[in-house]
């Protein structure tokens, strides 16, 4: 089965990319060049990628110009520092980030022959993401199977998992975490403060994992 | 009401556009620069919302490259002649390319604070193009539903529509059907006998209204 894999070049996906081989499939990677802040990200995707020896195609999306509303597609919006569910973590959510993501690499997957696309949204993601939620994922499943002449088919499997799950799973398939990137802020080093630092960081502590990370602050 | 409007340049659309301004709706444009061999309806995008005086945004979409599998997306693929309803059509087919534009064009409309996305689909697409039949609206109406902390109503008023029935509402309201471009082929002239050409010829004359357009070949 050939599955095209939304990644990101941060924990989850690059965990995802890993079980996704482990299950034998046949993975090609999808990553977005949106305007992020992060886009430093790209750099850790495209180092998994090679990691992992899958082909990876990295697509331009203007969501910079498109959605301009988020921390993340403007510098003119500073990224909020504290924990991942918090309300004040909304001004990071690019709008419709997932649909547009999901709808181009079911595009790519009708073109190279794929069965399936995958994501990782997980449940630490539900507060804050409405495009992270099981009602969205099912209403994607569905409209992805009518989009073309044949069902495409999402695999979200990460759903019902908190990260601290996800990270004990791809440490257990040997993912490259010490590769990953996930600071919103997106500079060189992980700030340590912004929601996905201190998330991630609470992660790795609470799956047991020894965290490769190297964080700016020490507290978040 | 606000509304995002997907806007090719060709009659349906440009129908809507009018259509929902008669109905006292506040509309905005999108527009796509999609790596179309007959990326001249852009110039025909433009005049008509120039003429009906709306604001246009027009995005970059690198279908091109994700989905080079159609006529419309590869310069390699010629594009067939005849009618489009013909199973010959399916190589005019650019991979989920509704999907794409309705996500950008939610995105679009959750940053820009309107309530609606609409777009032209209309019954003679049906038989060639999944993502124009009512199943698929119906399901993207649910997704769109979803994907924010807002729903975002996704308006296909022309689902049930054939092209005369638009060609005829949208002369009603003074559509300035004489800016739009429909042909495949993508020349300064419409071909007259590519699947689009045929179809709006076909349309104006069923609708009885006059067909300001100037074909290459007068039989298709």
């Amino acid at each position: 089965m050939k599955t095209v894999l939304l990644l990101s070049g941060g924990i989850d996906s690059t965990a995802l990319a890993v079980d996704l081989l482990a299950q034998g499939q046949q993975v090609e990677a999808i990553s977005f060049d949106y305007g992020q802040r992060h886009v430093r990200e790209l750099e850790a995707a495209r180092a998994v990628a090679q990691c992992l020896n899958i082909p990876q195609i990295v697509v331009a999306l203007d969501l910079a110009r498109i959605a301009p509303t988020s921390s993340q597609t403007s510098r003119e919006i500073p990224v909020p520092k504290g924990h991942y569910a918090d309300e004040s973590m909304r001004i990071t959510v690019v709008p419709n980030r997932n649909m547009c993501m999901l709808s181009l690499a079911t595009a790519h997957a009708i073109a190279s022959g794929a069965e399936c696309v995958a994501y990782a949204a997980h449940k630490g993601d539900h507060a804050i993401y409405p495009d992270c939620r099981p009602a969205f994922v099912y209403a994607m499943e569905k409209v992805m199977a009518l989009c073309d002449y044949e069902p495409i088919r999402l695999l979200a499997p990460y759903a019902a998992l908190s990260k601290a799950d996800i990270v004990l799973r791809g440490a257990n398939f040997g993912a490259p975490f010490a590769l990953t990137y996930s600071c919103y802020a997106g500079e060189a080093l992980h700030c340590g403060a912004c929601g996905t630092c201190v998330e991630r960081r609470e992660a790795f502590q609470r799956a047991g994992v020894l965290d490769p990370t190297a964080y700016e602050a020490v507290t978040a």
